[in-house]
């Protein structure tokens, strides 16, 4: 076994298996704590939740609690292994949520026979906390899955696989475009790959000014063209009216290349056929759609991001998703819409154009950052974005009308 | 507004809104902690539960891990006020479960409209946890609806207002009898109330040695008999074969009473109709069926239990249900079957016999206990329940093949 692997398990397993915890938040020691806890104090709480159900924010948890859910259908890049399966990747998320956002975060493996009941289930328990986190859900289920949650849940429902990723890549996306002297709306966008992520990344740059005309996608068969029959709905929105057939015929003269597939799909002769000083974003994790040493060896022009923390430009949902829910949750907003979702983009790119504090530099073990092509967006451990996005999104449910507040709470990320 | 009342809600408002947070127990400071917490590093444990998925037990929080589930239609003595104002309770009850057993707790509210569809949403989550403890849910659907459960779950699954109130009750009761110098099985007795409680308090006295036949339980139309055309499944358990009508026919003669019903049902004059030496456990919670000093006020050959902290002899839950589920999980059971139910009576009842440590004497907050009509059942803070409670179940587990381990672990709870 590699000292990685080991390490990987003996982390889950030692001192003891898992990695979250319930601690309690009060003192339960004496018979007088517990008369308050339980019977018979817990009855005025109920009574109160029972009259007006907003007190439930005031007594419970509730407010700063969000379910990781998932059925495993899609764990990771190791595809469908069932919900317990994904239950250490999900309890990693909620460390995240903690660890960066301060939130209590449960994890909820799902089993179901259909899409429905996936629905039903997690409707049911819906009220049980303040913000429901989707994650690992296969395409195309997890489309509808998302959707039809949103419209029967009263608190914000995410998923993170579609929604985190394309904020992340929008932000890196636009501030790359920035240093290229481009603009989003000018673009032609190659986006290898069509699943969740992908299909999210592209309606999100579309939002920030793409044009859908000017987006080539590409599934395992090829380009998605309009003369094409084996699309999904989804699929359908991306279906380009041309001629184009392969990844070298789209990537001729293009822009941008997104890449959400695979390992090493991008050959560098491919590369060089993209017009100038173009921005390529090899996502696919750990192994990228082409290596950067391989990329900038053919091209010197270009901009280049990654899943990898182990090169420059990180593309990391951890970027986005704590502080989208802290945010969210901290106005108690019953959605996450499109502009609580751009407000994330702009607010991530102008963190990385403002200069570095000595504190993050020292949080991200670097001696120095500069925005520029080896820095367009934040770094991880960057503390500035839990007040920037959090606060940004906070207001932007507020201004849009879906928060449960007027304004932000005095000081709110100050 | 009552200072109690204040107090009890301030508890659970201040410093932050409810009683239970979510915390990490192992470390995520360092990008290198990041990495073996979640991608890539957390693929291992995945691949490894995917093998086989026992190793959830190894490499997550499943094994510790209790939900506690309500859907608020039975809340203490409050009544339905639905899930949502449930929510205190059963975050109260997942701070017992911590204080008392370290067993790491969370709620569940589930809305629903049919029995069916509880079933369904609980079992389609149940895999994410190492227990399901069931919590206020009204009769006579919670008979339905744990049954099912038990079968289509692969964890145990435990309707804690059933056989937590059953346990702790048939330890008191039983060693009430003792000294009273009489045998379950020759004793009459009257039940006052015919709900989830009462029905599950019966069973496991029955199962301990009480005959069905000498059992008169009461409903609010009065004694349920054979002739009555108006019984639900659970309660034609209980029809009795006599011309009996009223409390005052049934107890007259009567060795036991047991209220599981209202305050202040159980008149003194009918007190008096007891045989002599009997035993009266009047649970209603706060208020009981009869006044302690009322009653002893009438017999001075009575033993008393009431479900109150400031009566001697509390029929307390909290006795139980933290080791039943301790037990349960530390040997993987996949069930609480009544074989461990009755070692978790046994072993109840053995502790109150033992001499008091000084330890326990000061939890307590008393100067000396003796086993005797005043001290029938051990107190709540008494610290040998967690041990000689919880190796008591999990030894009957492994006993009556239901553990996932042929022996308890090493120096168990010694």
């Amino acid at each position: 076994m590699s000292d990685f692997k080991q390490k990987a398990l003996d982390y889950h397993a030692k001192p003891t298996p898992g990695k979250i915890s319930v601690e309690l938040t009060k003192p339960a020691e004496t018979v007088k704590d517990l008369a308050l806890a339980y019977s018979p104090g817990v009855a005025e709480p109920v009574r109160e939740i029972a009259a007006n159900p907003d007190n439930a924010y005031k007594y419970t948890a509730k407010g700063n609690l969000v379910a990781v859910i998932s059925n495993g259908t899609a764990i990771l890049g190791l595809g469908n292994l069932g919900p317990l399966a994904s239950k250490p990747v999900m309890e990693g998320k909620a460390l995240l949520f903690k660890r960066f956002a301060g939130l209590d975060a449960i994890d909820i493996e799902v089993s179901h026979r259909t899409p429905e009941e996936f629905i039903n289930t997690v409707a049911n328990i819906a009220d049980t906390f303040g913000g429901i986190n989707l994650e690992d859900i296969k395409a195309p289920e997890c489309f509808e899955i998302e959707q039809e949650l949103i419209k029967r849940c009263n608190v914000p429902v995410f998923h993170d696989d579609q929604h985190g990723t394309a904020i992340v890549t929008a932000a890196g996306m636009l501030n790359a475009l920035e240093i290229q002297g481009k603009a989003l709306h000018d673009v032609t966008i190659v986006c290898m790959g069509a699943g969740a992520a992908a299909v999210a990344c592209m309606e999100l740059l579309i939002k920030c000014g793409a044009q859908r005309e000017r987006i080539y996608m590409l599934d395992r068969r090829g380009v998605i063209h309009t003369r094409r029959d084996d699309l999904t709905e989804h699929k359908k929105l991306f279906a380009n009216n041309t001629d184009k057939r392969t990844l070298e015929d789209v990537m001729d003269g293009a822009d941008v290349f997104v890449g959400v597939s695979g390992p090493d799909v991008l050959p560098p002769e491919t590369l060089k056929l993209m017009a100038a000083n173009p921005v390529v974003f090899a996502c696919s994790n750990p192994d990228p759609e082409i290596k950067p040493e391989l990329a900038h060896g053919v091209r010197d022009d270009l901009i280049m991001a990654t899943g990898r923390s182990d090169y420059p430009n990180q593309v990391n949902n951890v970027l986005c998703f704590p502080f989208i829910f802290r945010g969210a949750l901290d106005v108690r907003a019953t959605k996450i819409n499109d502009e609580m979702k751009v407000a994330a983009v702009d607010a991530i790119r102008n963190i990385a154009k403002q200069p570095v504090p000595d504190a993050v530099l020292k949080a991200c073990d670097c001696t120095s950052l500069t925005f520029g092509k080896e820095y367009i967006i934040p770094k991880p451990m960057d503390a500035r974005l839990r007040t920037e996005v959090s606060r940004a999104v906070a207001q932007a449910a507020i201004d849009s009308g879906v928060a449960g507040m007027v304004k932000l709470p005095k000081g709110y990320m100050q």
